[in-house]
């Protein structure tokens, strides 16, 4: 018997929901030579090719129970990528080089302390795997020194228990986004925290990987909701007090956020919850550049000001936004209209978030529109920010939808200070543009700026090309390295919310400096001494001893 | 030549700036036997016996300069000990069982990275110690399994850059709290870190130890004040990226926060500042009862609607600081008559700091009176707030009068989630009453609630007592462990903003289990591998492998 699925194999979502690229969209793309005009050939489960799955030790099988380990065709597929481009177009592409010998998905944490133990004995290494989103290699079944690789499954560990008088509850680390928002809602509560991958990712990997959501601007990132956490390592049990802050020695709980799963498993987290906001509004805004929009959004971070959703998309991402909007209905021509009526064809597209009573909602607004205006700002009202909500989570199907035209799309994120936003901008897309360029792949670059700080915000690129597959498995990683090499000379992150995973882990000493690795290694070598737990993730293989 | 001092040797502030403990307070002790007749002996910096020096490397003194290197009676008594109790106790007494070899003062942080090499090299242990205010032993100059130590003074460390784009700076680990403020004020900003010990107290120290001030419920602890952090250590040096935030792996920043020096040594971080706020306004409300008065506490907190100051002190606490007042002339007795005609005998003392806009601290005042008044405070005006805004560095010197006077007064503090703060109030004041009584201590036990978040706060215990200074050091050790072995029953931190130091190191696997210390111990094997940095401190040493 296999695990139960309710999304493609091949990619995101619900096979049910198809994104409708739309008349606008599809017109948009073909004229900048997009949409390629045949598409490629549909994905097939059973034109794909595993190796054979290694035996596993029957007191593995013993310990979690003969119906929680399963080696099918289609358990092995879905646990062998995460979300990444490549990810998805290796898995449409059929040729995998890489599989977990088995997914065993313990049906509580009681069996996992034990389970370690027998992988680390038995020279198994062990993949975490939650929602299966990363979009970094983060569930990549490497394998290391080791022959044999697991994919935990941790979709089993659903546990839910809230303190209503600290307003905490812990989460178990398989409970996907909207489950933990039904749990929380039924209660009166919310989390807050609406990452794009909000449908399918889950707690632990929220954990894992340092999350950040659309409306961390207000809520915080998830780091910044976690209160306690806990780690099951190879070498015993690691947990914080559910205190809401000490002061003994270096932060554990941040030693375990963002451990990506190379110290052990994260059985759950008590996070922060806060009521149910009584009312959410969004709205639109125009201001006449990236420039002008990004110093409006700076001021409201640095004064308390930022709401709890905010976006400022640079020019070409409005203009997307802008196309694509045109599509679905009148939305787009009435925009348009009302731009040219106000005198800008252009300008760039700011999306705001409003939550809390009526009253705060009314004050905040009225405060962020006092610094809008006085950024040179238009109101573009209610309408575009409800179709912004709409679509908020709809990224990857639409995704899916240009894959299946043979168009690709990718994204990569960072953040710097806002004395360096400009530059960081400015070299990052220069970078992007040029390596395109050098692989002959046309397409837009557009990039928004969001998850405001006092002190800076993080960017958020976009590529939309047609290399075609096999072509865009070639591209990709040199764009992707000419952007991180730009990132890292400009002083910015290489992740300010997708984490390290496999992919940027090459780049990790630059980030971080080699003493930095040692530091983790240092880490690694007390609760993993066996090396066992997602190997080639984070540390670069070559530099942990 | 030595270093310049501006402190009293044998214990806290300007030697010139006495405390007067007033009749009201006279009255009060005397009343409840806290105050002996006879008074102890004067400290004498002459009769303190100290070990010879050893001598140091001459490849040391060449490289931080002979006058950089003191070895004079007075600065290695002035760096034989913080500030705790059983410190001042023992520079009063005369009898110090540790030194420092030398006091090493480098006018930068270029030669700290060699420094530490030689000393690795040498055998030799390295004792940061900015400004010497630790109260759990934290600037002790153990040895650690070497046979010399030096004291690391980095009072030199002043540099001072601000980015007012981003609203950050840099600032130097030798600058003490009002030289930052200072620097910071000419610009328009301020940090907000007001702790107790915001006189003498450095930046380096802030960060090392994850400080919290008086001020944190508005403007955070210092941890996370912190946007980027260097760290030297004898194995090369570490500092993290000046974005505002990464997804990159466990947090290098929360590793060097409240590292204690037992990695190496902060030389500077950089921290978000804030604009100078146009007014701040302190007033007094009575609560009908520290449950009552922490119950409005706890609503504020979760409400958002905390101002940057707040305490609520328990009702032996109130009872002090109303004896205290009645002292400095009418206030006290005008507090009580006032108290009368509202019909409150008792009750507990809420202080609350507003700090903004005159239109934001107004909206703040009218929305925590509000809670206040449906929690059935009483408002007593802004009198009471400026006598505690005028007096709240004022502690220290009032336990040196104490002290002077033959009674000891001492500090412990925790915190814990709402859920378990009643518990944690009345097992912690029960064990350290019963200890008292075990220890024939009569005296006071008082707390107050501050610090707050959403999800718990901070208890902070004073013990006022009169065992005499030779029954202290027998007494409080006493005390001290009965406290810490209730909190930690109880599940709450041993330290919510004193950090481990070496008083606390002996319950630190209750505080973070036997593999957490092992998580640290791997970072040090890698950044310290001969373990010169700060002996003893932190990490327990028979633990440490």
């Amino acid at each position: 018997m296999g695990l139960k699925h309710d999304t493609r194999w091949w990619g995101w979502g619900d096979p049910g929901e198809a994104a409708d690229l739309g008349r606008g969209s599809e017109a948009f793309l073909k004229d900048r030579g997009i949409l390629p005009d045949v598409a490629p050939e549909p994905p097939s489960l059973e034109a794909i090719v595993l190796p054979p799955p290694a035996p596993l030790p029957d007191s593995m099988v013993a310990l979690v129970g003969p119906g929680n380990v399963h080696t099918g065709h289609e358990d092995r597929v879905r646990h062998a990528a995460g979300q990444s481009l490549l990810d998805l177009l290796m898995l449409r592409s059929g040729e995998l080089d890489q599989a977990p010998d088995a997914v065993v998905a313990p049906p509580s944490d009681q069996s996992i302390g034990p389970l370690l133990s027998i992988c680390a004995d038995q020279g198994i290494a062990v993949v975490p795997f939650g929602g299966g989103t990363s979009v970094v290699g983060g569930v990549d079944p490497a394998k290391g020194r080791f022959d044999r690789v697991i994919s935990l499954d941790l979709g089993g560990l659903k546990q839910f228990r809230l303190d209503r008088v600290s307003m905490t509850a812990r989460l178990g680390a398989g409970l996907r986004g909207p489950e933990a928002e039904r749990l929380l809602g039924a209660e009166g509560f919310t989390l807050g925290h609406f990452p794009q991958s909000f449908e399918y990712a889950t707690i632990g990997g929220f954990a894992a990987t340092r999350s950040a959501g659309q409306a961390s601007s207000g809520y915080g990132r998830f780091d910044s909701l976690v209160s306690s956490a806990r780690l099951i390592t190879p070498a015993g049990e690691l947990s914080t007090l559910t205190t809401p802050h000490s002061a003994i020695g270096p932060s554990l709980r941040e030693i375990i956020i963002g451990s990506e799963g190379i110290f052990g498993v994260i059985p759950e987290v008590a996070v922060r919850v806060r009521p149910v906001p009584e009312v959410r509004r969004y709205e639109g805004w125009i201001a006449e550049s990236f420039e002008a929009g990004s110093e409006i959004f700076r001021k409201l971070a640095q004064s308390g000001g930022l709401p709890t959703v905010a976006r400022v998309s640079d020019e070409p991402e409005t203009e997307v936004l802008i196309a694509n909007a045109s599509a679905s209905g009148p939305a787009g021509r009435l925009l348009r209209r009302y731009l040219r009526l106000r005198g800008r064809s252009g300008g760039t597209l700011i999306i705001l978030g409003f939550e809390g009573t009526g009253d705060e909602v009314g004050r905040q607004r009225a405060r962020a529109a006092r610094a809008l205006r006085k950024g040179g700002a238009i109101r573009l009202g209610t309408g575009v920010g409800r179709g912004w909500e709409k679509g908020r989570f709809h990224g990857p199907y639409l995704r899916e939808a240009l894959l299946d035209r043979g168009a690709v799309v990718e994204t990569l994120e960072t953040a710097h200070q806002w004395s360096r936003h400009a530059e960081l901008y400015r070299e990052t897309g220069s970078a992007i543009r040029s390596a395109m360029a050098s692989q002959a792949m046309n397409g837009v670059v557009m990039c928004h700026l969001s998850h405001g700080y006092p002190d800076g915000g993080s960017l958020y690129f976009t590529v939309l090309s047609s290399p075609g597959n096999d072509g865009a498995m070639r591209s990709w990683p040199v764009v992707k390295s000419a952007a991180l090499e730009a990132i890292q000379r400009a002083g910015g992150t290489i992740s300010h919310h997708h984490a390290t995973g496999r992919d940027h882990a090459p780049w990790l000493a630059g980030e971080i400096g080699e003493l930095g690795i040692e530091a983790i290694a240092g880490i690694k070598s007390r609760l993993d001494p066996e090396g066992i737990m997602n190997p080639e993730k984070l540390l670069p293989p070559l530099l942990v001893r």
